[in-house]
């Protein structure tokens, strides 16, 4: 099997706000092969930029674009998508977008795999990255994923609904979280808490709001501890490594989560090893794809911490990122978009629903197991065009 | 003084090979005041990726291009440059191309504040940073940096003709180095030795060929002591940090040097705090400019290791790199790009010539203190035009 054409796709609500909403757009790719079998992937990530990184001219030998690096290239198993994905950041060594550029490509050579050998991702990788589950893929306890309200009163409202739904967990994150005063952040807190009711997991997500200030993120975690959050995520910025391990060393009453910052195994590396999280959270559309996700996975069971996937696309992106650790019972919490967009929401043709057991499981299709629904490509597609001196090098690719 | 226009110019040369040659292409950018005052810098990054950068459109809070974060804002002196650069960083936080893209905005900002007040960065930084020179800046000994040849004797002839044309240090890297047997990798080096002559400095650039193998690695940086090298660099991959680690552990007789894919201040202070490499070579038009690399060389100081340019650009690109260690005696080399092309040669109306005394030193010029020739912007520009549902977003900048 040869790939013959990799197609990225930039989609777009008409109206974007600033809203740390990460489903306003986005970025699919289309991988097709001689043989009629052709894979989706989905990139957290600039679209524009991230498009640019599959036509950009080459520059020298470690700025190749990722279109030249792969239409021709044979597709057997998944060792070819390893090999790929080490010439790919190989040619494009000093093209620093290149992890988040490359991360639909690679989800998409797992669906192709998949569907060749006719089977699930999730079990192709344990054939290829190895554990002890044996090919079982275990549900996983789903979290629904919003944005805190503007205010305590529109936070409550918000869990209220989330757990009218059904939800036995949720996350909430970024919006008026550490703009205001200590008082306000924790009745942030306190309402997604009493919203949710007494039984349910909560998650708090700073969103990056104290940058290297561990001593005010340690001051949170002691005071929403009394509302018993699963974990505090993101209380720093991505790069802050120095301030994770400062505030690790204080054992804050609540466990810390950060990653999905994280583009290489190393950022990921960095943060387990020296930043001390308890959580690593990977988003499959920024780290290069499943291939490197993959391998953090391993070093989070090394380590003994808990992998868990940084979902804030559609069905796509979240059903990439299950097949990465489904096969760990003890990674068993998944983050669940909940609130996405209108694009993200049809952006396939079906969803990971939630169980009767209130759990989310996989499903046995072949590949990813998820298809993209067409009319949302067509419906959401911005053209874009890219010329050089008067030739065109982009034209929006075709379905 | 307010930012009105920032524009990036894409120029590449007629024809581009895989050669590991950096300066085939090149992007730079002006920065225009409404004070009539302009500052340019240049990034050491794909053009087209990063021009993507400074305006793709907005995706979220954290996807904000780099014009829409400056275009208006004020600039009074390096207090603002600071903020500016935490404030696009911060508006760009999910875009990873945003520190290569942003560098050539960070080096035009500071050469417009040093025209503004009539002080060179060195200047500047010594105030904002501080250090103990007292304002003088330091002449470094340049070493000329070059590929290797194809075989040894093509490499014995270039360090024959650097030795001729006065340099008493040089850097030979890439090509060859590592692509076939351990014979013909001391052959390389021993040839550099021969043709510079037993007094001169050398320098090794392995260019990542033993990508995370410390324990070859090791066994050339044994077999090449003998010809005296003044650092082996870069022998494994940026990200493999515990391979550096593995490295330095073994003790290698020759000192170790890396750092040119730093494009955060976090990979500097991983690989100097956890690598333990002797020398760290930062690129301004990589590591978002010279904000960020004179937080690098604070760190080389405290941690009592070496700071040296990366710089395979125009000497725009050398003068910035060089304002950032000028007042640190100490740090005593400096990259001389000795073999751009045409573009590169052409590229600033003067260049910093080597001295009577074969050291290179800035002039007290304002600013950066290099001027761009426009001629030379016009000769080699492409003019880039990208739309988006057939409407213009960006349209080659104009002189």
């Amino acid at each position: 099997m040869k790939i013959v054409a990799v197609d990225p796709f930039y989609l777009k609500m008409p109206n974007i706000t600033t809203d740390a909403d990460g489903t306003q757009d986005t970025l699919v790719v289309r991988v097709q092969t001689d043989e009629g079998i052709e894979g989706w992937g989905e990139c957290d990530a600039s679209p524009l930029v991230s498009l640019a990184t599959y036509c950009c001219p080459m520059s020298h030998g470690n700025i190749i674009n990722i279109r030249q690096s792969l239409v021709g290239e044979v597709l057997r198993g998944s060792d070819d998508i390893l090999r790929l994905h080490d010439k790919v950041l190989r040619n494009a060594l000093d093209i620093q977008q290149i992890d988040h550029a490359y991360s639909g490509t690679d989800i998409a050579l797992w669906d192709i795999v998949g569907q060749k050998l006719k089977q699930p991702v999730y079990q192709l990788l344990e054939d290829q990255f190895g554990s002890s589950s044996q090919g079982i893929d275990y549900p996983k306890i789903p979290y629904a994923s919003v944005l805190f309200g503007d205010t305590p009163e529109a936070t409550f409202q918000i869990a209220t609904r989330l757990k009218s739904q059904g939800f036995q967990a949720a996350k909430f994150g970024w919006g008026p979280m550490g703009k205001f005063d200590r008082k306000f952040d924790i009745e942030l807190v306190q309402s997604a808490r009493e919203g949710m009711g007494e039984s349910a997991q909560i998650m708090i997500d700073a969103g990056v709001a104290w940058k290297s200030d561990y001593k005010t993120a340690y001051d949170r975690a002691e005071a929403f501890s009394q509302y018993t959050p699963t974990w505090l995520e993101e209380p720093l910025a991505p790069e802050a490594i120095g301030a994770y391990q400062a505030l690790s060393s204080l054992n804050p009453p609540i466990p810390i989560a950060a990653g999905e910052g994280c583009a290489t195994f190393r950022m990921a590396e960095d943060l387990i090893l020296n930043g001390k999280v308890d959580y690593v959270q990977i988003d499959v559309g920024r780290v290069s794809g499943i291939t490197t996700a993959a391998k953090i996975r391993q070093l989070a069971e090394k380590e003994g911490i808990q992998y868990v996937n940084h979902t804030f696309k559609s069905h796509l992106s979240l059903a990439a990122s299950l097949h990465v650790f489904a096969t760990n019972e003890d990674f068993n919490l998944l983050e669940y978009p909940a609130d996405g967009s209108e694009l993200s929401q049809k952006l396939t043709t079906e969803k990971l629903a939630v169980g009767t057991d209130g759990q989310v499981r996989l499903t046995e299709k072949p590949g990813i197991g998820v298809n993209i629904d067409l009319h949302t490509i067509r419906d959401f597609l911005v053209s874009v065009k890219i010329e050089l001196n008067g030739t065109t090098i982009f034209d929006h690719s075709v379905l």
